[in-house]
């Protein structure tokens, strides 16, 4: 992933608000990126209704003709989808799958990028969390997400139902290439390949040795390996140790919550899903829900959003911009009262106000 | 699962110490088996040599002659299996698939059982963990560890592996209802599913149906669902939520491993690989590894496989003898003297002394 050269002009930006506390976060975040914008740039923003109302209403997922509209931007910007849990109108996983992976899997965002830091100020569940910084690169275009697998006897006492994950060299190589390459950007330099190689034994077989080859050429970038199970037992008790961590889609899933839980709850998690070979836009969106319970109450924390513009910042050729995001951020928490609570509104104005 | 007459006279039981820390904890916990035994009972243990030390001398895994012997007794013991990390001469996945797998699904352990206490006087990573007491049945003969899958052009660029997970109405109903059947009889009442239906929408389809169908058999049981990446949330901030999880074989993997961190760690989590319908014997084990680097040094921490023994004369129809092993190892806890070390063969001592 060679450096890109910062934009010019008009930046088109597609915006999908999504449902329940996405378009509150969303606002925010469109805040923050217009003050923090510099001379010379001008995002030009175009909503997308998408979503659960949007499919409650016309029973639309991802028309086509809107994949195709959103495809001509220079990025995608994202709140949450998914509607109240139990609403039977919504069959399980239609949002998921048909909007939000699709958007994944169709624009090759193969590298689903979590960073995951303690902020000074924010507390841990962690009784001695220590330095928590690293990266989950996270596969996000095959594994067991293919949606590969079906139903026989559905719904009757002979039901058998499968699910088929998917591992392709391909696949494997160019995100585990992108690990490395992030690893080596980093002081500690240190690679971990998180998967469970003793009993998925051919996914196992590919992905341990593919790192194994890539390996050769960082040969500044330790590497070790760690099942998901003992992954958690780390997390838990020595989160420190990690610097980047390269695993597939659905572990990825996993070890991303319980590390945005370690470090302060999803309120602050940001993730990236980026195509690196900039084939297609990539899509910026904190790793939290629609929580539909707290949604239009301007009780969501928009933080994880504004975090998600600074990825997005960085992957236009904006690294300047998005360390300001970041340091405004990191200055909001300092000075965040504990036990107070703000408005969404108000934490968003405060973040962009550090950065006019 | 109705309740088991008690047994009298010789029980034979089949011990397979395994690789590393396994023989000196195995040790411990058939010390604690004596001293607990009543009068009228007689286990009788047979050693098996099984493990990673045998098939590097002999390339045998599980011979099926020995796989038929140990089908002969009326519960297994086992250590811990798994060699050298790293080390070559075995292929990955060759114990853990061919001894430990092997003996879970040819001797139908559909409810792998793991408590989850966090015991007075013990350490949680967690700052404020509250009353963590929940039990996850863990499914244990299909999902992703069947070893249903393959991989084509291997070591090519051109590479595909699939895994696939299995998940049977059959399969799943059994141990659902186990679950609940448990859940009924402990005072909070209440069953979470956990799976991620929203993305596996095949098996989690056939999971959700069933938790459905099954409630209807035991209405004082309250049910809710959570995604296995929400649970990694809640497991870190609010496990004293839960009361019994029932989820798949590799979910289950997942959430017992962290479960057992936040719980004071994998030192003292005991597990048993259950037959509910007693068609063949039940397995009982330590949730940890061979720990192949402090192996031989006694200074393994020989109380989950204790605790194993615990759960395994309850499935014998010994509930007061496992009540006493418990309170010995609660009493044990509570009188270790913080930051001091035994060695392996101290703790059993002291444990088996509380019972004798
Ligand atoms: C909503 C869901 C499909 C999604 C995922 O599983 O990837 C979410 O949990 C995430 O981590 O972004
Ligand atoms: C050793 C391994 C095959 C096993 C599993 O994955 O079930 C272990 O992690 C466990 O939890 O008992």
């Amino acid at each position: 992933t060679a450096p890109v050269s910062p934009p010019s002009g008009t930046v088109p930006l597609a915006v999908v608000p999504g449902d329940g506390i996405g378009p509150e976060v969303t606002t925010e975040a469109l805040k923050v990126l217009q003050a923090v914008t510099p001379a010379g740039v001008r995002f030009e923003p175009t909503h997308y209704d998408l979503g659960a109302d949007r499919y409650l209403a016309t029973g639309e997922v991802l028309p086509d003709t809107v994949l195709a509209e959103i495809r001509e931007h220079d990025a995608i910007l994202l709140g949450a989808v998914g509607g109240k849990p139990g609403d039977t109108r919504l069959p399980a996983g239609i949002l998921e799958r048909g909007l939000l992976l699709r958007l994944r899997f169709e624009l090759d965002h193969y590298v689903n990028l979590r960073p995951t830091r303690l902020f000074p100020g924010v507390t841990s569940p962690l009784a001695d969390p220590g330095e928590v910084d690293f990266v989950v690169v996270r596969e996000g275009t095959e594994g067991p997400y293919t949606g590969n697998g079906g139903a026989l006897r559905v719904g009757t006492p002979a039901e058998v139902a499968t699910e088929v994950s998917v591992n392709t060299a391909y696949g494997v190589e160019r995100v585990v290439r992108d690990a490395f390459a992030r690893a080596q950007r980093r002081p500690r330099k240190k690679l971990t390949l998180v998967h469970k190689t003793n009993v998925l034994v051919h996914a196992g077989a590919v992905w341990s040795r593919i790192v194994g080859e890539v390996a050769g050429e960082f040969p500044d970038v330790g590497v070790d390996y760690l099942h998901v199970d003992a992954t958690m037992i780390f997390l838990a008790t020595d989160p420190a140790r990690f610097d980047v961590i390269v695993t597939d889609n659905l572990f990825g899933d996993i070890v991303t919550d319980l590390a945005a839980a370690i470090s302060g709850g999803i309120g602050l998690a940001a993730s990236g899903n980026v195509n690196p070979d900039r084939t297609a836009p990539s899509m910026f969106e904190p790793v939290h829900g629609s929580a539909p319970d707290i949604a239009g109450e301007q009780k969501a924390d928009p933080t994880a959003a504004i975090l998600s513009v600074g990825l997005m910042l960085d992957h236009l050729g904006l690294p300047e911009q998005a360390q300001a995001v970041e340091r405004a951020v990191l200055d909001d928490l300092a000075a965040r009262t504990p036990g107070a609570t703000r408005r969404t509104a108000e934490v968003g104005d405060a973040i962009a106000g550090r950065l006019a």
